[in-house]
């Protein structure tokens, strides 16, 4: 028996940062999935391959452990989601399981929540459980939550739903947005990744020290990223990118742009891009480009710093693809 | 007889673009000064040199008006500025002046209202006025005005007084801040000039396009320019620069920056600056970078761009040097 499932993964597209003091956000789900399959095993163990990670392993369940097979360390946190993952689906062992990614790792596209989900929905599946969209969600939540200590749910919601969703305000409710709009992104992708947890931290410092400044600055990012929830809705291309170079702005008074992100985000707008800004933490990570009829020429430009990658917007989120 | 009398141009230090919507501002006379010295000719003509522009001519107060005698028609409007400075003091005529700048041209360090105090001072004297600091302060002015059709008093009143003002809510006064602190500044210059017009303009759409998010940015940049003039007031050299960063990140939301700029904020900070960002209207011209300890660091690596230079505070208004 084998069966396949996949997640999206996901882009920020407003509100980063500002979303730790209760400001809404907005996502969007994209076409860059992970892939997990899942096959009958003769033994009793479960065994874990991801080809483009160079990873391949065992997951424990009974000792609650990973062992690393190939690979180096770094890359062990993957399978640790995985292990996670079946452990809190309560799914039997004797299993072969391959990854395949077609969503970077480390580039703030939620990869592991994109994992996650997709090792739910088909670990489940391949042991005869059918889970609803709602409980797999809030199971790849709380595997989040157990990994990373604290996670927001909207990584894992995108990769369960597709689609756009809007973070209201105080985290009160993730409310779907019906795409109206064509949303050509390009990322521009640095090896230098930023560490989240001192950027969040060196922001609530700044906060601390300049909190009139600072309170005002938050308070702008959540009056765009309502407009922009609107420029969504209205499919107001030239409204939505203006909003995007608006909040790249506040992020960079926040502290967390740095030289490298700064010239990609000022190439991609050079090159045609109707708005562009850091995604995610920053501090090195992506920047998104919002591209129309641009895609090539930002992709072209964005290629000669470090690496480019187009991404649109997946309606689709978890899918079972085959079962046989 | 030969009277000499020189002027120091000034640098924005907060609040640029926000001044335009009543919001306060800190701007500092630096020791880059313009230079008028005044001889007798004998005929009853006016003739003015300025060596550091290749432009000479002849300033005909009865006409109204500038024929040049060297120099392309660019560089006409520094000789209107003093026509307009010798007509407002009703001077007699039959001079020869010859003017030295140590201040550059377009770089957003208010040479005009240098040159137009050192005139009206130097001019003066040689008529045997003389006229107060209050007078000379306002009658240049008077003539940016003229010659500008609009004009903040900040330029004029720092050529005259010297030292910092701190430009308070709604230009309701000018408030001269005492100066604690060391200001050792280098001004990265671009020869691309933004046009300071177009931009103003620019920043207004942007506001009325997204009134929410851009009256709180400039909300934001009150609170900091507040926070800066404690800073000042406090010898608080890192708070200084932390706010210059903060106001820069707000000048990019506001759509200002220019992707020249940004890189030479960024490689001044890199080279050591506390803080740096842009000064005056952006879209091109200057940046300034706040280098206590680091200024020979920061002029090597700003002048890989295309010209810096240095700059300190000065204490030092308008001046007669010689008179004999």
């Amino acid at each position: 028996m084998q069966v396949t499932a996949s997640a999206p993964g996901k882009i920020i597209l407003f509100g980063e940062h500002a979303v730790v003091y209760g400001k809404p956000a907005i996502a969007v789900a994209v076409d860059r999935r992970a892939y997990v399959t899942v096959q009958n095993r003769e033994d009793e163990q479960i065994y874990v391959e991801v080809p483009d990670l160079e990873v391949s392993g065992y997951l424990n369940l009974e000792e609650n452990e990973v062992k690393l097979e190939t690979g180096d360390k770094t890359k062990k946190g993957i399978l640790i989601y995985m292990l996670k993952s079946i452990e809190r689906i309560h799914a039997g062992s004797g299993m072969n399981i391959h990854v395949d990614l077609n969503v970077p790792i480390g580039a703030g596209l939620g990869s592991s929540a994109a994992i996650t989900v997709a090792t739910i929905a088909a670990v489940s599946k391949f042991n005869g459980k059918n889970l609803s969209l709602e409980e797999t969600a809030r199971k790849a939540h709380e595997v989040e939550l157990e990994v990373q200590g604290a996670a927001s749910p909207i990584d894992t919601t995108l990769s369960t739903y597709g689609g756009i969703i809007y973070l209201s305000k105080n985290a009160d409710a993730l409310v779907p947005l019906e795409v109206n709009m064509e949303m050509p992104l390009v990322v521009g992708y640095t090896s230098k990744r930023g560490n989240t947890g001192e950027l969040v931290e060196s922001v609530r410092k700044r906060r601390e020290n300049y909190p009139d400044a600072l309170n005002l600055i938050l308070d702008s990012v959540e009056a765009l990223t309502n407009n922009a929830k609107e420029a969504i809705l209205q499919n107001d291309e030239k409204r939505f990118g203006e909003l995007m170079n608006i909040n790249h702005g506040l992020l960079d008074a926040m502290g967390v742009n740095t030289a490298e992100l700064s010239r990609m985000v000022y190439a991609a707008r050079e090159a045609g891009a109707k708005g562009s800004k850091i995604t995610g933490a920053g501090g090195g990570g992506s920047i998104i480009a919002y591209c129309p009829g641009k895609t090539e020429e930002v992709m072209e430009e964005l290629n000669t710093f470090e690496k480019a990658f187009n991404a649109n917007v997946s309606e689709e989120g978890v899918k079972i693809h085959s079962e046989n």
